[in-house]
């Protein structure tokens, strides 16, 4: 390995109304003050961080059957739409910062918007596929992949706040890794649609190794094409990352998800990253929020040229003894 | 997948007289209290729970030679055959919970005596394939295996308590995994009986995935039949199941622990499943107790058709937007 | 397995000059406190202690350029380089109790002094190849490897304390195992030289069994020769061996970590072996030593026999009932 340069767009999402949990919005400013901008550059990235977005309250946002907050989080998302699309412009890999994970329904559109034909990785715990029917808790960080799959616009109800939302990607155009607590409709909806996902029972099975192999013949059958990569840090073992608002024991190791992002890095084609669902306020020690933004921090180095093994640039010359 | 439907009779068995140490006869109620039952039902499974059996006190219970309250675990294994035998007759796919080790020998005779041809998949940190006469500790839950096989009847002393004992498994029968501290006299025996076992060292080498398949190829080499899948706790590392009597460190993942249920399970001829060696007196502290019995809890779901991806029953209808 | 004869001879150095952090001098007396002798002989080993080197003070041992008491960490291996010398010599496979990484100098220095075509498996997360122009700490510890190497000798620098070294391996003749933190100039000698490694990702990537079969044929690949061992503990996680001077996260776990031991000693060419770096004071609670020295020493115990599936004596006989 020697070091490629990579120029990296940070935008924070200090949002937490897809879910019920205090403490999600201050994910971004935690990971920044863990040193990312720092250690980015220190790897040699260039960076630019666009501060965080600033959401306006959204007066009587009353439920839409079970629906929590749908105005709140179309309005949201379409800020930050426009900021992701923005980044892409300027002509960064676009770091989105969250925040809880109904962001990637903005991050994923405004990547789109930008870029043709990209493909999603979906790295996390919960498919996050519920629709606004069979969603069984009205969170909307349960339901951001139904929103994005143009086979299944017709299954969408119309809301409030979502009517600038046009589906971007096919099924075909998605994997998950890590999931290990689906609802039954999410099951029926993933094998209904044939969406390729590795569970952590094909984990087990077939180590992470193949996984990523797997997952890259999948997103590039036909060809070689702009990855937008969602990473959720509850696919990572709560051992690992606490500090998260619905962990799920049995998860993804550091080696397993840091091998995720050097894998990812490799191929050359990452162009939009989303680091959602750190909540310091789900921390039950000190440490487990530093364990939970130094892990997140260090996902994020691994998607811009970190590799374990080391690098070095290609000029590099031994000092003379 | 789909829900497969099971039938689950539930026994326990609050009894620690196989080995020294107080708190193991509280596994029983310590795995009910959390959700035992309404997990299983949540998963379509219908389950009745036969209770706890009562031990009687046997008096002037001396050890025989090196033999630790032999009466009280000939007695008490006894009184569990004949209830597993009767869960058998009922139709149920019966789950002891233990107690200690010792009670295999009851909950496979009783299951032996409604199932022929039955194999056993010992899932431990230890062989437990002492007998008395190589015992170092005097503990019967070290000793189990070897009045269950055949091949070995000829090497067991006659002790009070245990008359009624009839070896019901040949040596080729069992399998082991997880095993990591065997004494020289069990690895002589398991060499010498030629019996099947995946050490750590194996599980390390081959991988859990494949040391399922090799176990199942082993079981079912002469065709399919009803599987005996008694599971000690302690195969689990002591970080995932710290409550337990003789912890080893270098055990079984959590994810490890719940693939083999998951292949277990889908073998689709699990017949009876012991989870023994729970003992909430060896917790340091609270939080060690709910872990460990909540992951005595997934590895009972993994072996009655939870998957970590999810399932959805075959009617499922999506709901209309 | 059958058990084999291991002739052990143990030297401590309670040496710490390598590096800044006070405690890792009592590395030796940790270890063996924790029943390193006793359980070496349980499992048929003869052990001699050659108990602790000690050593003098060296006087204004200023630092040259960057690199910190040199003088000190010259006659300290001196000294460590005589004594391995000498229980090679006696017929021992030598056990070096470190004391910093530093050591590995004199260690590796004496043992090639009786033992032509030595090869060496470093075990770390660093890789311990910078050279006295290309530390970045000044500390030894991060710089035994370039004093080793013949095809490297032209880039060290002379140093008060050195004279005495000659480079005695190839770079073909090192394998490293575990990598994780590699700095720019390490790198790029690794990869200028050509040194066989498998970092943190070739582990993910392979898995630690075909690890330690390329690991075997690299060393043996024209013909079987005697092996040192470096075994730095923070090679493995910190949630294994936290009481170390420079932990890293996302290290070997514990079994795979006692694999490289079984699959060493199954070699049969184990010829000497460091435990270096154990630093109790690096603890944050007393089961943080107690653990990393339960550690080191069942890594030690692999290196001499013990396998997790148990073994017996060829004369074993079952006592008759
Ligand atoms: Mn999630
Ligand atoms: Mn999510
Ligand atoms: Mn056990
Ligand atoms: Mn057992
Ligand atoms: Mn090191
Ligand atoms: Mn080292």
């Amino acid at each position: 390995h020697t070091r490629n340069h990579h120029s990296v767009g940070i935008i924070g999402a200090p949002f937490w109304k897809g879910q019920p949990k205090d403490g999600v919005e201050k994910g971004p400013d935690l990971i920044r003050s863990t040193g990312l901008v720092e250690k980015l550059k220190g790897q040699g990235c260039s960076v630019r961080d666009y501060g965080n977005l600033k959401f306006e309250h959204v007066p009587d946002d009353q439920p839409i059957e079970k629906v929590q907050r749908p105005r709140s989080v179309g309005h949201a998302n379409k800020q930050l739409a426009d900021a992701v699309h923005m980044i892409k412009k300027d002509g960064h890999t676009c770091v989105l910062l969250g925040g809880d994970h109904s962001l990637a329904i903005g991050s994923i559109l405004g990547h789109a918007a930008s870029q043709k034909e990209l493909c999603v990785v979906w790295v996390d715990a919960h498919a996050d596929i519920n629709t606004p029917t069979t969603t069984l808790t009205g969170n909307m960080h349960g339901q951001p992949v139904s929103f994005l799959i143009r086979e299944f616009h017709s299954k969408i109800p119309v809301m409030p706040g979502f009517s600038w939302i046009k589906p971007c990607i096919s099924a075909q155009d998605i994997v998950y890794i890590g999931l290990r607590d689906v609802d039954p409709a999410e099951h029926y909806i993933l094998k209904h649609l044939g969406i390729k996902f590795f569970s952590m029972t094909d984990v087990d099975r077939l180590g992470i190794a193949k996984v990523m192999e797997e997952t890259c013949d999948h997103i590039f059958s036909k060809g070689k094409r702009p990855i937008h990569l969602s990473y959720d840090i509850d696919a990572l073992d709560p051992s690992v990352s606490p500090a998260t608002g619905t962990p799920v024991m049995g998860g993804l190791t550091y080696r397993e998800g840091i091998y995720i992002t050097e894998q990812i890095c490799q191929t050359g084609m990452l162009s939009a990253l989303d680091v959602v669902e750190v909540n310091p306020k789900m921390a039950r020690a000190e440490e487990e929020i530093s364990s939970t933004a130094k892990t997140a921090v260090d996902v994020i180095l691994g998607c811009f040229g970190r590799v374990r093994e080391g690098s070095h640039t290609p000029d590099y010359h031994m000092p003379k003894p």
